[in-house]
């Protein structure tokens, strides 16, 4: 297949570069994968509304979220293991971000610690912070970010609970991810770079280990399955009086914990399930969304992602009441495929399909898009 | 497969162990199984509403049914030949539910016979009556089952015929079973402790040949099928009057029933369609549920089974209106596949699954779980 | 396969012992066979009401057609070419109805003439009509349907142009088929009853055969493909004045045209639409059936077929308002499968099926069904 | 296969005959081809009303379009290439238009010349516009429409950006095709009228060779694609003031485009989403059409294409408002099997479909047929 023109050719190239266990930790959703599903199906089935005879030479797909420009209305989502698919992978792919005009949002759970990716480029960075039972470690990893010049903080909010992702367990893979040479017993093809760092633990969970110098990888793995639970607003609130700048919360499907986002502070929230690794047969996100968009009534900002595999689908949400998506799977293909180029490919590819579909809907930028582009 | 973390794992690890013929039997359904397959569609279609931001510390999946604590809402249902898919399978059986804080509820069709049950663990043991024609057969099994300290009664009223499952009649099973050695001519697989069963009169329905001491097994099935018939409200009357327990009627699913069930005295109803082996192209039993209950205004307990296969399912049956859940093919599947230890899985899985997805739809307790769940 | 207890057992055994060409003439639809589809889609997706506790000890198959009792609601279809499937196949078919306590209705199209079936049964015999541009021929079969004491003149009314059935095209049959030596050139397994029937005029189409004693089979299937054209009211109206006993129109799917028929004269309709072999992409017989009922308001009774395979399928459509069904592929399956005891076979099926689903809707008779079964 | 008697079975042949990527070329869509699928499954769902004993022995496929008679209510669609498919396919698909009685119109992406075609046969050619943003190149090819006698310009409206059709890059053709030698390197079957035709810029683009003598193909597609862009009402007015004929405006879904198409002049519209191949996701057209229609109010007439494949579907069409259909892919099957006659056999095929389904329906001629037809 020497020609790329979809998310899909990334996906099959991705699939025969990385060991199963890895693909399938970046592919799979939770039990039965119905939400799964559903976020994709019901993503697809919307129709969008041809117009034609409309002057679209002036094409903007650049949009504003939280105050700052992004070039194109969809940016990496916050992944975990992300180093895991490429060496320094969190570092391709916020380069590949910043090149395609939008932040790279770093997870809790990334190989590459904060620091290093604050290094190792120079745009736009978010945090994505799990809060952990364990206070001390959260103040931390908030000034962290707060050092690394990061303008959002985005606090998921779905996983008062892990719930299981079969295939993880099946590939040897713990839930969380509990990495060590043995258990990954079917890494049929294992790369150099993840042995490098299931051999060293330095380079695994970066964030965690500078605040735990002493702890190898399984450590790390076990500490941080114990340190999840429940989140209250009185938690979150705890969290938004220590950050100054903007304030996210992920994990939103319900109009009525929208609302309450809102209340303990939210400057934007997303509208997530966490890609259908979190409660199966849920409601996917696009059918959410505009019940909590219409819950809001504008007074914060939306983010939306799962299942956002192509332009189509990210004009689908715009004209749902997003403000903008975030694309996980997508831009970890990439990753996977072809390093930082892969990423920039993958956001290349959606940013095209979105470009010409807006043409085809003659919504010539993000402004007014609402109710005029899908049928 | 060394990792089993459904019950379709269990179903895949029963396959492989049983001969074809019994497998099927728990399997399949009447005719053209349509009824089965609505059950399980209806089921998955329905869509859980994701909440966050609540605390879910506290998870309480235990319940109350007709006035005794359950630790989960969900015990094995009444199936018949449980013996045969293991050893003494229904003691098995009875000791995981106990394990496990539920009642266990022998089926008349039961190869050990309730006193063997009661002989064989110290749980709670419901029993589960077909009304045969043979009014002296009724009087001295309910008084047995109230020797055995039995709290409820589970009268089945959807078998005034039997309908057909092809399957086990292609398999050499009649149906009732009428089981021999030589009409079990494809048990590819056959078990030790089948032949051993087929080939003496005392281990096949138990309950039954107590009645019948001097009948072999084939004569008992034979028996057995002529026996059953239409069960009118009178009859039930007739039952009501001799037990003094609790008091189920299995297999309604028009909210006319269930209204006729409390006049008989019903102190619950079990919402059934037998599993999808009586009425084919039927309602199924998740669609009749919320109709039935509203029907009931909570005049009586209401139990509900037919594709109960994961803690979600459970899940939406609550949030329907159910107070519990009963599984028949689920605990089979774990029978079969590991005995008791299987029993155990199955109900671990299911009770996991239900926890998990009570904290991301932040129901804490069974207590005002209804129309908080479902979307 | 030694048990056969479905239709779709009959039908796999049909097809191993037919020629294709000929298991195809039963099988298929016209063109892209979405009519065909649909009609056994609709009816399998109807949802029957399980209803218990009523007293279904006397259950009643039996319905009154047209002043005469059947012993159950379902009899065989006119079908064409009968013969061709076993020797004397419609007298075998007759004898089977007879037995089953139902009508034989014979085919103009038939291989054995009308006088040959009369000869071989005494039961109670219908005649399907044809109307041929040819006044005279038509005078005569009518003649020959008084002379045969048929109480019931079934006047087929949907084959204004005949349409394609691109199997038969392909298989070597034209359509209407015209049935040769050579044309049949892919008759792979071809049984000795077709061979002679093909060598001697005399034993195809008996219907024609006598009013053409000079013509081969090919000719007569010319002359037929050019008598075929529309029918008017008036057209019918000449029928009707010619016949003086019950008038049943053929053929009818809207309420305006069962409208029409009962101006005509007509005493019962068959809501058909030939089995899916005429208008494509039309209405399935099963979804219309209740708004022709409505429209008909009791004026005149109601027969339905299409895609009715299962006992349950017939109470479908009672419930939904038919008087009766009429069954064309299920007892052809059963003829060719084992000529008379095959579709003895295939009623029985049909008519346990539709036992058992009455009493587990709690349909006791005929009388009352509607609106009370299905849900 | 000596027997055809379906589009499909023209499709397969054309399949076995055409170089991959120029089977493809025809069959596919642009994206995830939804629109594709939704044109085709939309048109399929749709049921046709039966109707009986009407006299339909003077059927009537003839229809008026834009004040012409054409004698069944169907016409190739303009389609790009079609000389490649065989050799001067335009010639031969515009002989068989005319024997079939109805208009050919022929693409600006012709490889046979506006002139040639002329010269080639003598019946009713319309021509289709592609605006381009050299006006010179529009006034000359406006000029040379006129000079063919073409009654009526189709300017096409739906491509202001060109949509990916990713099979046709992953097959060698870019898009819009940039036809070379080494470009078709997977043209395993690589017929010699291509090779002729690649080798020689005479017989490549025939409307763009005559503008620009001096350029070879790879030059002319890329001029090609350098000159599309969006249109507007300007721009079409533009184009409206230099043609004296009928003026119609093809790739219109939204009614509100289909008022202003009459605003700018339109006599016709084609409801149209160039058959799958721009914008993806978007509306079937014959969702769209009744909408349409209904806005249109019969300010203008109503053409339509996209999945147009049977009689039944054309039918279909016309019930739902459209004066006529235009049908690409299904003649593009016969020009590749069979040539001009292939052409003439998707003509036949589909007219005695319609004709046949017009008898069963009821329907004796175009007139009054809306909502008549379909259930």
């Amino acid at each position: 297949m020497a020609v790329i023109n979809s998310i899909a050719d990334l996906r099959d190239l991705a699939r025969r570069r990385l060991p199963r266990a890895l693909f399938e930790y970046i592919e799979r959703g939770s039990y039965d994968e119905r939400t799964l599903a559903r976020n994709r199906d019901d993503l697809r089935n919307i129709e969008l509304r041809q117009r034609v005879m409309i002057d679209v030479s002036k094409l903007d797909t650049a949009t504003q979220v939280l105050g700052e420009r992004w070039a194109m209305p969809v940016a990496p989502a916050p992944t975990g293991l992300t180093g895991l698919f490429r060496r320094d992978g969190e570092i391709l792919a916020a380069r590949a971000a910043q090149a395609a005009g939008v932040p790279f949002c770093l997870s809790t759970m990334s190989i590459c610690s904060i620091e290093d990716v604050r290094a190792g480029f120079d745009g736009t960075l978010w945090f994505q912070l799990y809060v952990m039972k364990d206070r001390a470690f959260n103040e931390l990893l908030i000034e962290r970010a707060r050092a690394a010049r990061c303008p959002a903080l985005v606090v998921t909010v779905d996983l008062p609970l892990q719930a299981l992702r079969r295939r993880d367990l099946k590939n040897g893979l713990a839930v969380p991810p509990r990495l060590t040479l043995s258990s990954a017993r079917d890494f049929v093809k294992r790369p150099a770079w993840v042995v490098d760092m299931l051999r060293s633990r330095r380079r695994t969970f970066g964030n965690l280990a500078a605040f735990f110098p002493d702890k190898g990888t399984a450590a790390l793995s076990e500490w941080m399955g114990s340190q999840l639970g429940p989140l209250t607003a009185h938690d979150l609130a705890w969290v938004r009086e220590r950050w100054p700048g903007k304030f996210v919360l992920k994990g939103i499907v319900d109009p009525q914990d929208a609302r309450l986002a809102v209340d303990i502070g939210a400057d934007a929230i997303v509208v997530s399930n966490h890609g259908g690794r979190q409660l199966d047969s849920g409601t996917s996100t696009i059918a959410a969304l505009p019940r909590v968009v219409d819950a809001l009534a504008g007074r914060c900002e939306v983010l939306m992602d799962g299942g956002i595999q192509s332009g189509q689908d990210v004009l689908k949400a715009l004209a749902l009441g997003a403000n903008a998506c975030l694309a996980g799977r997508s831009y970890l293909y990439g990753l996977a495929a072809r390093g930082e180029a892969g990423v920039s490919l993958a956001l290349e590819i959606i940013r095209r399909e979105l470009e010409i579909s807006m043409a085809l809907t003659g919504a010539v930028s993000m402004r007014g898009m609402r109710a005029q582009v899908v049928a």
